[in-house]
């Protein structure tokens, strides 16, 4: 794989002297490194020379078999075919596609591409792409599936002064991909975090492995698109791939530690965050704003508050006292510590003197309006000297008036943001700290057919003593007993005590329990019992009975419990607050199986309704723990038992004591 | 309030030969304007000349009272106080203030300031502030109670292309205030539209009478600081004003018609939409995506389809044919309408002609990446022509090489935004349309002293009789029959027919029925009736009781009703949905008294659990309208009775035939 980044020789196949051609861009590219021997391969020199580390490809699509075998005769390992006409064209490029892997792997040629922009590397000086825009060096990996959107990213990072180690295009992947690029990027020792734009996951499980490994010591950082109707039909179109849920693809990430961001915005201010250095497993939460301008700081502070993760720190009287002594009367010393408008540049070194002293912060957002004597290119240089002692993140305000500020804070390896809106999102987005995924070994599953999507219709729904035996397998147990005969009810009735109770009866041709009066709850003795069992079996005699479950009646706080499977993740655990207004607003959270105890409760707190669990109106809260043993159990029992399509345990009744599990259906 | 924007002769006192003074910048700013004769009055020169229009008063705080009295001597009616020192120093600069206010009133002069920056007015070509910054000419109106903001903004507009028709820095309103300015601003000719920023409310009722006449013709868009805790402190160390509450602020302005943003950055990026001429009453939201990446318009097509308003057009196959025609076979015709990277300006131009016809689309985003052969200048320059045939909004991604695109788009009378995001967040927020505004002649309350907001200790409960009768006539009737003795128990069961029943005790020593087994339900029929009232009235033996209230047992989908004075805006009406999960996810929404039926239908839909109103599982919809008759109402009561400070209907049962008041409370 260094081969790719770290090329001695490289030959370009299409070279070409027409300016406007790819074949042009590449060999100009890469001969801005002068220890990089360049070789032009075309019609008029068409022979591949020895020894080459690295071939590049822009030929015709149909030409690139040919050449790729020519390549493996010349023992070259590593090519970049950058030409395009293959999957993105329909089944005929395809195909072809398809011959270009093949020939690769026969000659054994690790190959990047085809319809890809190429690789940069700006510690070894490469530029093995036809982008005209070189990034700055620095120490964040981009990853991307869009060759669009890389250029604007690069393009973007340059006039925003943000550097990167490594670009990779990711193009088609008819090969290599974005896991083949993790696996090196996670020991390569010029990267400290790594961004990603991804339409499709290649293999969603060793994705989230390799993915949980990384974010120990490197953030990640993904935008996924294709997350919407429209949006995933435009992916398919452009790229003829399948499009995991959105839902799935958000809960594996999570579970992987990385960060998910939903916009370019997002995207590239946080790309800003990590090249100053904050870390998603140090993140940056308590801030402290300082400003000049009173309006902009007051919207700030309404943001910080707003957010989910970030606070602002509380000064105390001391640093209150320090900042009396060295600001003017006017200034406001709570935070945001307003310096006020006719602030020069050494009134901003003497708050941030005493303001870079406060432990409890870890950053200061420095905000700047261009007033009328503002020090705008001063006070930008100023910040060079607290940046190793705090976070600093500036926010200069405005257009031409603070553009030299701007140029000055790139130029002391600072960056600039636009808004305090930017900064505040952006470290909201990257607090999330790493998660340690269970079994990253072994026990995440591989794709397999099972995992395929069924349509509804094909589904069948297991019997309820099969379903009690499996589930019961993982200790799961779903309440009551199952009676086969009226005799029994007797009996049960009095093992339980008082009641009430409920009594269902249990068929295949029953689904909807209540739609077909096979239900009867608030049963409160034997009479009312054997009534209700009467009455059950007189309405239903046609349909094939089970037999009967009696239960007695659960209160407490309704939650659900279910598993469905992911073509791209493999089984999915979905937890979620019971009742009509949850299911109206949808609350509820999905993990990829199998899940950890601590994920089990972490992912119960993300529920909109979470107070009503923890305890309202003088409730105790529920028994987390029991939920989450049903949760890891049933992620478990799906990873075990491939054939099983769907889990719904629903409802299940949860009380400060009990997790009672109130009905139980399982598909095939 | 002409001659604020257009004198013919300025006095600056306090003029200065100090380039570093506000003094010097005044003149200086004045003086680019040949035909304003500008008066430079200070120590040497000390007389105030006849014959001025606008008197700008930059001297220290404690001279300001005598400077504006010789003003009065000279017959200046006009005068803008700049210099700060007054309310935001505290009480002894209250009191200095209050003095300045009184000095003006009295030589009948109007005041904007102190601690202003000015005004700024394009087309008259006059800079009577100190902001070094001038904007371009337009058609927005920008109001700021912030200078610091007001400087940012225009600096900013200015490297983005966005014109301003004038520019108002409110200070500190001694006198003249927002709604001064706005009243000016309805009628004038020169502006289309206008944005605020506001910190706080001179007069709710007036304020929301104005804004609802102004959106009838121009949009206002509003970002109001001080929302969160530290937001609002912030404000009353700046500012020394307390802060309408944000639910409040934000239901007054929907019902104005006025449109609310949360950062700069929307507030910005709704100004390029308005510069470009998007309308609130015709709102730009069925868009087609033009772009040259694949990537980037995946992204772009996710957030449209993720937003609350806007949607994606779909092309008809007559629109993909002619498309067809014009592109090559790899672009992709959908929508997003994906051009692909070698995109040269022709294809922009190719596919236009097709996408302008397009009849069901408000805006096309046009998205541009910078790839090799991208022609960034040639697209943006020709956009031109298409933007009187469609709401044209140019994305142009990347930094240095998109650059020269900005600028040509700038100068088409166009404007870029950096993302999608921008883009779509904008349109988003200016998508709702002016809403009439009930008796906005008289109906709304002026302040009173009853609007000032009680501590909840100091609050006492209204009898039931009182509150019976009170609610009566406003036709809001609570369920059941008030009965003082148990003889009465069987006559009043017999004509509700079918129980069950709920009994409730009533005393102003039980307010929380439930506490005190004061509450009896599921009461079946008389002897069950009998037997709870002996019950209730043995256990609260000691209570002084005023009756019993007889109900037959509500179903229905719970809801709450209230009423609560906010200070700002006086007496708000809430509605939200009953039960522990809506406590739990606070799922309320708020208007001010008065509110119109449609109103009251409208803020029903806000609720996130709606769909449960609107019925689900087979539910028919509750009856918005016997709803919405109980909001109307309870809005008029709020109005004539001033001496009731809170009022809770809670709950209400709602059904498709039914809205029945289970339980009222009135405080005093």
């Amino acid at each position: 794989m260094d081969k790719f980044f770290n090329p001695k020789s490289v030959a370009v196949i299409g070279a070409s002297s027409d300016h406007k051609k790819v074949g042009f861009a590449l060999v100009k590219n890469l001969s801005e490194n002068k220890k990089i021997k360049v070789f032009s391969v075309n019609l008029e020199n068409k022979e591949i020379p020895d020894d080459v580390d690295l071939a590049i490809i822009a030929v015709k699509a149909e030409l690139v078999p040919q050449i790729l075998e020519d390549c493996g005769k010349k023992q070259i390992t590593n090519a970049i075919v950058i030409s395009s006409g293959f999957k993105e064209m329909g089944p005929v490029g395809k195909e072809l596609e398809d011959k270009v892997a093949a020939v690769a792997k026969q000659n054994n040629i690790n190959l990047l591409g085809p319809n890809c922009l190429g690789i940069i590397d700006t510690k070894s000086d490469l530029n093995a792409s036809f982008s005209p825009h070189k990034p700055l060096p620095g120490k964040i990996a981009l990853l991307s599936q869009s060759g669009a959107l890389g250029t604007a990213m690069l393009d973007w990072a340059t006039g925003e002064g943000v550097g990167f180690s490594k670009f990779i295009s990711l193009g088609n992947e008819a090969q290599l991909n974005e896991i083949d690029f993790l696996k090196y990027l996670k020991d390569d020792d010029d990267t400290d975090s790594i961004l990603i734009y991804l339409e499709k996951v290649s293999d969603g499980g060793e994705f989230m492995r390799l993915v949980s490994e990384i974010t120990k010591s490197k953030p990640v950082v993904i935008l996924k698109a294709g997350v919407s109707e429209h949006g995933s039909k435009a992916v398919m179109s452009h790229t003829g791939s399948l499009v995991p849920s959105s839902m799935a693809f958000s809960g594996a990430c999570k579970q992987a530690g990385a960060v998910t961001v939903s916009s370019l915005r997002e995207f590239f201010n946080v790309a800003k965050l990590l090249s100053l250095g904050v870390k998603t497993n140090k993140p940056v939460q308590n801030l402290i704003i300082l400003t000049n301008g009173g309006g902009p700081s007051v919207v700030a502070a309404d943001l910080v508050d707003n957010s989910k993760s970030l606070s602002l720190v509380e000064l105390n009287e001391n640093t209150k006292e320090e900042l009396k002594k060295v600001l003017p009367p006017m200034a406001a010393i709570g935070n945001p510590v307003d310096i006020i408008g006719d602030a020069l540049s050494d009134r901003y070194e003497k708050a941030l003197d005493v303001l870079c002293e406060v432990e409890e912060a870890d950053g200061i957002i420095v905000m700047l309006t261009p007033q009328m004597m503002t020090e705008v290119e001063a006070t930008a240089k100023l910040l060079m000297k607290y940046k190793n002692k705090k976070m600093i993140l500036p926010v200069f305000m405005g257009g031409p008036s603070v553009q030299a500020g701007r140029v000055a804070l790139i130029e002391s390896g600072l960056v600039n943001f636009a808004f305090a809106k930017d900064v505040t999102e952006a470290l909201d987005g990257l607090t999330s700290p790493p998660a340690p995924l269970l079994d990253a070994g072994e026990g995440r599953k591989k794709k397999t057919i099972s995992d395929s999507i069924p349509t509804e219709s094909l589904l069948h729904q297991m019997p309820f003593n099969d379903t009690s035996k499996i589930l019961g397998d993982f200790n799961i147990f779903i309440n009551g007993k199952f009676l086969k005969n009226k005799d029994e009810l007797y009996n049960s009735l009095n093992e339980y005590g008082e009641g009430p109770y409920a009594i269902k009866m249990i068929s295949p041709d029953i689904i909807h329990k209540t739609d077909l009066a096979a239900v009867a709850l608030n049963i409160k003795n034997i009479e009312e019992a054997k009534k209700a069992w009467d009455q059950m079996h007189s309405i239903n005699s046609k349909a094939n009975i089970e037999g009967v479950l009696v239960q007695k009646m659960s209160a407490g706080r309704e939650v659900i419990i279910g598993m469905k499977r992911d073509a791209t993740f493999g089984p999915t655990i979905l937890f979620g607050l019971g009742g009509i207004l949850a299911e109206a607003i949808k609350d509820t959270t999905i993990r990829i199986a199998p899940i950890s105890k601590d994920e089990a409760l972490k992912m119960m707190q993300e529920i909109k309704g979470i107070k009503i669990l923890q305890g309202m109106r003088g409730e105790p809260p529920v028994n987390f723990d029991l939920l989450a043993d049903i949760l890891v159990n049933l992620s478990r029992l799906a990873l075990a038992h491939p054939e099983i399509k769907e889990i719904d345990l629903n409802p299940v009744m949860a009380t400060d004591t009990s997790a009672t599990i109130v009905d139980a259906r399982v598909m095939m």
